[in-house]
């Protein structure tokens, strides 16, 4: 299926979480690490979990790439659990020149699968375009990033007054021809994105941050409810997975999944 | 050994030429392809006839990503056969939140055992600093790239005039605090270098785009040369990796090399 059709569908369902699976050998329960593949065994349990209650979920390749390629079969099977009608974003921050970039869309869109990427734009246009040809899937397009550190570049204002996030912004969405660009914009960045909401048209909008970073889901939903931009995931990663550290972990993550979805009805309903 | 001083005793010994293993299975001389692992192979006997004349390596994750799990094993094995006295650089053009970097630093430094990454700068100083801990390493950070996009963003004039690129210059100088840090600089760009050489101090310049992608070897070593900095690699991949395609490629890689540093030495005696 398209990949901006599972999204929407989820969002018409009134899913918004995205669960990140940024799962690492020295944070998963103690039980677990005897299993003959602690991380596959993690992330099963937990997929298994949320599975009916998430919109989406967000791999990111560093925790994978750190085993080496024993990591990219860990990546590939925990690809493979995941249920064919959920978006799963391979959280890599690729990009490079088009030759290059086309080998790193052929990786996460063929080889493992993936429906959605993230991409740095740096390198501009030619460096996004070899993901963009894949039509079916999503290309979310970093813009202004959930760290403190964004403020060095992305948030740097350029001679007609506008800043570097903003410009990338208006180029996603002239880039946007096939409709399947989003961007990334960080949770943690209420005020930008109060400021700038109504300048991402219709891009879907990809929201790490909160929780551990910081971020606020009740305030970042109501934003988007506020001005009817219902085209979202918030992603959640260490405040799903690692909810609880005993053999009760799976169960924890569902029921903080759940009751995150409860937040977001009960917003949704004011 | 120290990865800025690795570069430093090449260079010195007048070897500035990188050679770049992009190996792609539909390039590899047809002979090779019934052996066991036709790209490891090929990237062995390349190394094996241009060790001598190498200044350094740069592979290019995206061409072994695209294999999956057996691409990360031949990147490594690759890696492995590499002499230890010569540079080798991940071009894995890496960079996330602190957090994730640190893993992405993980698996580049202490996985596969490189001595040098190129990093994207967008995400900001968080983004970069989980590579720059690591003080033997060498890390080049994207300033301006070779390819036609790098106008979309990196040459963006900013409020003050400058342009984003030499922002990221000017950061760079900054966070090199342990003398680990180097920058990319498109060889296609000849007035842009010309134009901000001054600006690089005292960074080792990884230079990519001679050949295929149409920078000149002759004009972007004369202007090293001219301004007495002789802390660079130049990159070329295609131009001598498949200079032959057939079984005498090994030795046709050989004779480029060699050619290339005759014609680097030849421009040092003017």
């Amino acid at each position: 299926m398209n990949a901006v059709k599972k999204l929407k569908l989820k969002n018409d369902e009134r899913k918004f979480i995205c669960v990140g699976l940024d799962t690492d050998l020295e944070k998963i329960p103690h039980h677990l690490k005897s299993s003959e593949n602690p991380i596959l065994e993690f992330n099963k349990r937990i997929i298994d979990a949320t599975s009916d209650f998430a919109a989406a979920y967000k791999i990111n390749f560093a925790f994978y790439e750190k085993l080496g390629s024993k990591g990219f079969d860990i990546l590939l099977q925990t690809k493979e659990i995941i249920p064919d009608d959920i978006l799963v974003i391979a959280d890599a921050k690729r990009g490079d020149i088009g030759n290059t970039s086309k080998y790193y869309a052929d990786s996460v869109f063929n080889y493992f699968g993936f429906d959605s990427i993230t991409v740095n734009p740096y390198m501009g246009e030619d460096s996004v375009k070899p993901f963009l040809d894949y039509e079916d899937k999503l290309i979310f397009i970093l813009a202004l990033t959930s760290n403190p550190s964004a403020d060095d570049f992305e948030k740097l204002q350029l001679k007609d007054g506008s800043y570097l996030f903003q410009k990338v912004i208006e180029k996603v969405s002239r880039w946007n021809k096939e409709s399947n660009c989003g961007i990334v914009f960080g949770a943690t960045k209420l005020q930008e994105l109060q400021e700038n909401i109504n300048s991402f048209n219709n891009l879907p909008v990809l929201l790490p941050g909160v929780g551990s970073q910081g971020g606020s889901l009740e305030e970042v939903m109501r934003l988007f409810i506020k001005n009817k931009k219902l085209n979202l995931l918030i992603n959640i990663s260490r405040g799903i997975i690692y909810k609880d550290n005993t053999d009760n972990f799976a169960l924890a993550a569902k029921e903080e999944i759940i009751s995150l979805n409860e937040k977001v009805n009960k917003l949704l309903s004011e």
